[in-house]
C-alpha cells in the first residue's frame, strides 16, 4: 500500500506540483494562506458543533465521520506546508523547536494534571517563592 | 544538527510522551483538541491582523516575526497529530488521500488560474454541457 | 444610570467617532474588519478552552469571568457595527430578515428538540415524502 | 415598513421565542453558543476568501454578496444576544463599558493613525518616559 510510504517532504512536493500545475501560486499570499487555514480549522469545529463528548466518542467508529475528520485535518496540514514553503522553513524542525520551548514552559511538576496556561503557571510559581 | 533528522512519527511520539508525562490525556477530548487547534489557527491570523501584503512580504526577513510564524504553525501541527492519534489515523495517509480527492475536484483545465471552489466549478461545467 | 438608555444606533455613532478621532478608517477595509471580528470571536473561544460545562456554569457568578465575557461580546458587536456601517446596511433590519428566513428553514414541527441543520431537515423531509 | 422599528431588545425576544418554540434551549450551553458564534464568524471570513480589497469594494454594489454579508452578520449578532441572555447581561451596556475602556487604552494622541495594540502603545509610552 503506497499511502504509508510517503513522508512530509513528499506531501509538500505533491502540494507544490498541484499548486503550480493550476497556476495558483499567485493566490497564495501569506494572508490568503492563513485565512484559508482558519477556514479549514473552522470546518473541523463544525464537525463537532452541537455534539456531546459522548456522541463524539461514538463517532470514532463511524466511517463517514472519520473520513470527514481525516479530510479536514489533511486540509489544515496542507496550508501549514504551503505557509512553511512560502516562508522558507521546515515544519518538522519548527515543531521540534516548539516542543523544546514548551518543555521549558510546562515543567512536569508544575503542570502535572493541570490545564493551566504557562502564563498562569509562572504567576503561581512566583507567588510560591515570595 | 538533530533537528532535521526527525519525521512526523517521531514528532507524534514526542507529543504523546509530553502529554502523558503531564497526565494531560484527560483533557484531550476531540472537542477540546479541535477548539485548541482553532485557537492556534487564530494566533496565526493575529500575526497578520492590520498588515498589508507588502508589510507581510517585508516580514519574510524579520527573525522575530518568522519565529512567531514557525511557533504557531508548529502548535497547529501538534493538535493535528493529537487528533490523528486519538482517532487512530495516519496524518500522512489522510493527506495523500485528500490530495487525490482534490485532483478529481480541481481538474487542471477547469481550475487553471482560477480561485473558484470546486462546487462553483461543477456548476460551470454543468452549465457548459447544457 | 446612563448605560441602559442607549440603543444600537448610539453605539454605532460612538464607534464611528472613536474611529475617526484616531484616523483609523484607513485600516477598516472589509477584509480587516472581518479578520478582527474573527479574532474577537476566538477570544470568546479561548474563555472556554479546557473548561467543562459544569465549570462554565459555575463561572456564571464569577465577576472576573463575566467581565471578560461581556468585553469580548462587546468587541464582536463593535466589528459587526463597523461592517454594517461600511457596507451601508442596518444591523437590526438584517437581523429581522434573517430571523424570518430561519423561520422558513426551521419549521417548528420538523426542528422541535432537534439540533439538525436545515440542509439535513430538507433531506429528511424529502425522504419522508417519497 | 416594520423592519426599522425594532430595537435590540425586540430582536432578543424574537430569538428567545424562536428557541423556545423549537425546544432548543437544551443545546444552548455557553460552550455551544461560543462555538456556533465562531462558525458564523468563519462564514464571514469565507465571504472574503481569495478576494482582493478591490474585488471586495466592487462587491459593495453586488446584491447577492450584500445579502450574504447581512445574513452572516445577523447570525453572529444572534449568538451574541443568546450568550448575553444566558449570562444575564445587557449587550448595549457591555458595549458602552467596553468603549469607555478602549478610550483609556487608546488615547487619541498616542493612537492617531496607528494600528498598534494598546499593549504595544503602553510599552512605547513607558519607554518614552524613561
Amino acid at each position: 500500500m503506497p499511502f504509508t510510504m510517503a513522508d512530509l517532504n513528499t506531501i509538500k512536493n505533491l502540494l507544490i506540483s498541484f499548486r503550480d500545475e493550476r497556476n495558483w501560486r499567485q493566490f497564495h499570499t501569506l494572508k490568503n494562506l492563513i485565512v484559508s487555514l482558519n477556514l479549514e480549522a473552522a470546518e473541523l469545529l463544525e464537525l463537532m458543533q452541537w455534539k456531546t463528548d459522548e456522541e463524539l466518542t461514538a463517532l470514532k467508529t463511524d466511517a463517514g465521520f472519520q473520513e470527514q475528520l481525516r479530510d479536514e485535518c489533511a486540509d489544515v496540514l496542507h496550508y501549514l506546508l504551503l505557509i512553511a514553503e512560502d516562508n522558507g522553513f521546515d515544519l518538522i524542525e519548527a515543531s521540534q523547536r516548539k516542543i523544546a520551548k514548551n518543555a521549558l514552559r510546562y515543567p512536569v511538576e508544575q503542570s502535572y494534571g493541570s490545564a493551566k496556561k504557562y502564563t498562569e503557571l509562572k504567576l503561581e510559581d512566583r507567588a510560591r517563592r515570595n
